[in-house]
């Protein structure tokens, strides 16, 4: 079985490396005769390279002291009473690392490739759009493969090292250290998609404010001091933070569902691991399903593109039958009741066909074939007021749709087979997500490349190619955003029923899985306070974005002002002062809504304890999905209503209403590409917090409620009131740490 | 105790009978010397009463036909099979009817007193601004101690009316018939609140697109044939509107503490009663706190209304410690939880606090003498999407303090009496409803002298001063919308309880009081699709308010071309056509998001039984209350961040920094008048339904529940499966009806 897993990622890296070769081995100008073109090209394609490159090297310092101060923390605050042979938070800070680590490796081989194949796929085009489409599309694989490759790659190998450091430890703790690779996982994810959004949107905003407003310049123009900025933004923004987000996901609800089966599969190994089989399987299912791409001519691109995710759904429940049938026993018992493997099937492949199903869903909300994105438009003939509110209301109400089909995905799968259902159905709706990393990653690569043909000044008719392969990037990229959204609601569920399985098997007295109810008014008042986090965090990125834009407007128009002869192309503005600004802004502003994710639930768990916890993220989680989805949807319909007048309806660029169009994209911009991506991280972030200090929760947790109850009982769940619990967590953390650093 | 009662009520009564002779016996053109003046005068206050009523009357139509439809299918679906002697349906339906009636009564009184009230107010200014002070407090006085003398007076009556009716029956069962009266009063409010919304919206954004925007012409321009229509929807919206509003939360939430003490106080009468003592003992409080009402000159208005709120708070507090002390006994028992007459007097105070600071958290977010509204007007500077971001940001973030002084005052009372603790905080938090209404009322009767004066031309210094009256409205209108929402979500949670409390009640061997568990995979679905609730009709009534407009708009633009000499003012616009187009559009618009309130929990109910309702109200309660507090705030701070350039600051009218700031304003008009009061409705309305109609989910409920767990268990809470089930709903209800209508 370990085996199986092991050839699977290597498969995966292997074809990685393939395609990764494949793409590098083009020469960059290929096919370019005129040598100025050539030089500009290779220029330009280097200036952004650098900015990304730059933007990783500043965000990974940060990420060193986070990683470093983190993991102590987890080391220091994580123990087991049960287990007093066992260092649970040493290992957990362990699975911290490595998560963390195989993470950042993700994020850099995307942009790295991304930077390599944008270039070429404009030289490419030259040559015709299906080559164009194949070198994009198989950057995008590079991608696709190599994470989730590293995903199973990571999952094994920290089970094998915990198997050996802890030889006979019981599984469900092995599973419950493990935990520590998905909060790595995401917490990386916390910077790249914060961070990346925030970069990319003050790029975005800062680049169009001054230039296309105020000087009245074209979009891409190289004139542009941000143009560079703004082209390394959609590689830092949606490469790296897609797929730290999608990598976090993927490690998440493997985790969840690892430490849901632990007590059932203890002596199993087959169905022990069949979570991150599902992973595994992905990777061969993938590949047979890329050899299905086929594009001759422009109107191939988009539909060629949606036909492999939908290829893959298929092929996956095909060999997921075959793959549960063997993988799990007949029949095994969780929690009490008595579910078969078909019940797991079932749920893998309702949830596989529910992402699928919100991800068309989401195209239809968004994209400007359908009649939403229309009535959009058509209220910009009234102006940028009416433009705002039926964008608004289309986000509103989109999100009814999509979370019905949530909701029937949660119904459903637990109704089979209980949460382990739920955590099996968060992994199925990710189970193309070779297929949809590869898209992904596709789009931002298009959409360089069609930047580099505009700033190279290569002709209207390459610019026209990377155009079509822009615009069904946008499509795809629409549908991907369901599939991570959505993936982040179930995840987070999955982790949430994880969360509450720890904490009963820690503290079974406390009888936590009764008392999570919604009566009781720590979970009630939890649930408010968790509704309205995910507001206020949406609150703090969408300032976050408006600052750093901010700074880059004064930048932009200072270069403006102060270098002679950039307006006429014979000065050079400074590229990397303006990639250097939103770098700084993009990790300062990340500072604040970090700690707001990541504080929450420590605080939260230590004053009140984990009912209070439990209410917390069940609340953030129902109004945090429903907000992100909204949010996601709004910006995507506001950008394709822009789009769509300026393909010459209603009047078309120039008149009025296109002008309230370009109010409402610009508005949707920071909710489609910061705030809204970041609530998927809020949501998984705070529940795989839960689940890994669920030991500190039990031990230290609900001082204050120890304190507010005085007058009754004196702490419900804990033996010790207020001041004997604070004393005990004083002391014991006084000595772990001398056993830590002391010795 | 009964006799106290009615003595409250009868003086609430007179004292509004006072009020209103008070301010109906002053001339309407007294101080009026030149005769055009007063002919214009009276023609254009005749033309806004007559709207008002118009808008009324095409109301009732509607209203009549829901009630009696609603009222049958009450009486037919309700019926508790434990006790066949008696038809609860029936005394329900009675209970509804008698709640439609007072509610109504109370919307026509402050509908009447405002029509009247604001022309006085425009003369009564040309004296002095303490006389047109006085004028429209007076006014809102009427409204104030009217509506809760009617509400108190409505309690105590059916009460009595059911003792009568039904001698000898158990108390708890009694006080759940009652509940049909908050359901009444709270149906009514769905009516006034969201049709009254859209009409105002739609009123005003027509008057002012075509008025201000096309043709150029300043607001309250006589010569645009909106101008009537625009003036009746403020005395639609904001005085019947927000009076429905608060007389259901009054209504509703003494009705969620009668169910929930009647267990506890079946022999007790004075305890029995207490909730609806505690609107009693506001009236005469509220008598003597308006004395201490004083201005002089201009700047003492706005304090003037704050400070009668605080005092009113305040005299509440102590005349309540002995009230509770009275009416209440020493230690009583509720669920087999001890509590003692302190506690619910703690619990009560917390509530009247926090509703308090909620208010004034309010207007630290709305008004533009705090940073938060200046920053928006900053944002205007960079343009209409900047001005977007930073107020939607300003809303989202603002919900953060309110919730978390909600959550104080759900969490203390919960931990001090329990769910009579919340529902007691929540009449708390309406303990200074009298002077609340007042101050609301007052708003829009300055707002409309202003209009008056205008349109009259009475010249600016007594514009000069309706606008000081009218700006200090706006102030405390914010809080008052502040308290409407804090006491709706308090509402809504004592309803939740309330209804839990009697699904126990009459099946308690489902446990239900325990499944309704965060891990129940209906409850966890639920709060998903509650979640999303508030989204969708947000929505709904965001376009309701959209398609009204255009309505308007094609009729303003319509007489503007076809009227000749409407520009000159020689001819006069048809004012009632553009009346009858705003009551048209929003009676038709407002069908749908109602139909979405009252259907979804009666269906859920009948096709998942309570646990799924139970999720579903907890979902929207904890998603629509911060949507509320966020759609009301962004609405204020973009209205009053226009106001704030217009005042002067950066650069003042007609710069683009103001038009950015109109484009705010304008999407903010349905966010904080529309959508987000009608919120409101949404958690309390389904609340109280789902309360009323838990005998019909206890014996129809979980249709389809059982249906999908045939595999496992036939119907968990019934004993019946899916067929059954519908056969039996089927024959009782034919029963019902043939009893009902056949003999």
């Amino acid at each position: 079985m370990v085996l199986l897993l092991f050839a699977s990622a290597l498969l995966g890296l292997g074809i990685a490396l393939i395609y990764y070769l494949k793409v590098s081995r083009i020469p960059l100008t290929q096919g370019i005769e005129n040598t100025e073109e050539a030089e500009k090209l290779t220029k330009i394609h280097g200036a952004i390279a650098r900015g990304a490159m730059a933007f990783l090297k500043a965000e990974y310092k940060y990420m060193v002291y986070f990683m470093a101060g983190f993991g102590i923390l987890i080391a220091l605050l994580i123990d087991d009473p049960h287990t007093p042979d066992v260092n649970e938070g040493l290992y957990t800070a362990i699975s911290f690392l490595l998560g963390c680590v195989i993470s950042i490796l993700s994020g850099f081989i995307g942009m790295r490739i991304a930077t390599i194949g944008n270039a070429r796929t404009t030289t490419a085009a030259k040559n015709s759009i299906a080559d164009a489409f194949y070198v994009a599309l198989n950057s995008g694989a590079v991608m696709g493969f190599g994470l989730v490759g590293l995903a199973v790659l990571g999952l094994v190998g920290i089970y094998l090292v915990l198997e050996a450091l802890l030889p006979g430890i019981e599984k469900h703790i092995l599973m419950e250290v493990m935990a520590g690779f998905g909060l790595g996982g995401s917490s990386i994810a916390l910077f790249a998609r914060v961070s990346g959004g925030i970069f990319t949107k003050a790029a975005d905003v800062g680049a169009d404010l001054v230039g296309k407003v105020e000087q009245g310049i074209p979009e891409d123009d190289p004139r542009n001091p941000a143009v560079i900025a703004d082209n390394v933004g959609d590689n830092v923004g949606d490469v790296a933070g897609m797929g730290a987000d999608l990598f976090g996901s993927c490690a998440e609800s493997t985790c969840a569902a690892l430490v849901i089966g632990a007590v059932a599969f203890a002596t199993n190994l087959e169905a022990l691991l069949f979570p991150i089989l599902i992973s595994a399987v992905g990777i061969p299912i993938s590949l047979a399903t890329m050899f299905t791409a086929r594009v001759k001519e422009e109107k191939d691109v988009a539909p060629a593109l949606k036909r492999l995710l939908i290829i893959a759904t298929a092929l996956s429940a095909v060999v997921m039958y075959f793959v549960s049938m063997w993988a799990l026993p007949e029949s095994f018992e969780i929690n009490g009741e008595l579910y078969t493997n078909m019940d797991v099937f079932l749920s893998y492949l309702t949830g596989a066909v529910a992402g699928l199903l919100v991800g068309l869903l989401t195209e239809y909300y968004t994209s400007h074939d359908f009649k939403p994105v229309q009535e959009v438009a058509k209220a910009s003939e009234t102006g940028a007021a009416t433009n705002i509110i039926f964008g608004l209301a289309l986000g509103y109400q989109s999100a009814a749709g999509s979370i019905l089909l949530l909701a029937a995905s949660i119904f459903i799968p637990f109704t089979l087979a209980g949460m382990y259902g739920v955590a099996v159905a968060a992994i199925g709706m990710l189970s193309t997500l070779v297929v949809g990393l590869t898209i992904d990653a596709y789009g931002p690569v298009a959409d360089n490349a069609g930047g580099i043909a505009e700033m190279t000044g290569m002709g209207e008719s390459i610019r026209d190619r990377t155009d079509v392969l822009d615009s069904a990037g946008n499509t795809t990229a629409a549908i991907g955003k369901g599939f991570a959204i959505g993936s982040a609601i179930l995840t987070s569920l999955a982790l949430f029923s994880a969360f509450l399985t720890r904490a009963d098997l820690l503290d079974p007295e406390a009888n936590i899985m009764d008392s999570i109810n919604l009566l009781d008014p720590l979970v009630l008042t939890g649930l408010f306070v968790g509704a309205m986090l995910p507001f206020l965090f949406s609150a703090m990125t969408m300032k976050s974005v408006g600052k750093a834009a901010f700074d880059m407007i004064e930048e932009v128009r200072r270069q403006f002002r102060t270098i002679p002869g950039i307006m006429e192309g014979t000065a050079e503005p400074d590229y990397e002062k303006c990639v250097g600004i939103s770098t700084e802004a993009a990790l300062r502003e990340m500072i604040a809504p970090g700690i707001l994710i990541m504080g929450t639930p420590l605080l939260v768990g230590f004053l009140f304890g984990v009912p209070a916890v439990a209410g917390i993220l069940a609340g953030s989680l129902v109004s945090g999905g429903v907000l992100a989805i909204a949010s996601a949807n709004s910006g995507g319909a506001w950008d394709n209503a822009k789009k769509y007048i300026e393909k010459g309806n209603l009047g078309g660029k120039g008149t009025e209403t296109h002008k309230a169009a370009v109010v409402g994209d610009t508005v949707g911009d920071p909710f489609k590409d910061t705030s809204g991506p970041s609530l998927n991280i809020l949501v998984k972030l705070s529940a795989i917090l839960s689940l890994v200090f669920v030991p500190f929760f039990i031990q230290y947790g609900g001082l204050l409620t120890g304190w507010f109850f005085f007058r009754r009982t004196c702490g419900s769940a804990n033996p010790h009131c207020c001041l004997t619990l604070l004393l005990l967590f004083l002391k014991n953390f006084c000595v772990k740490f001398k056993d830590l650093f002391g010795s």
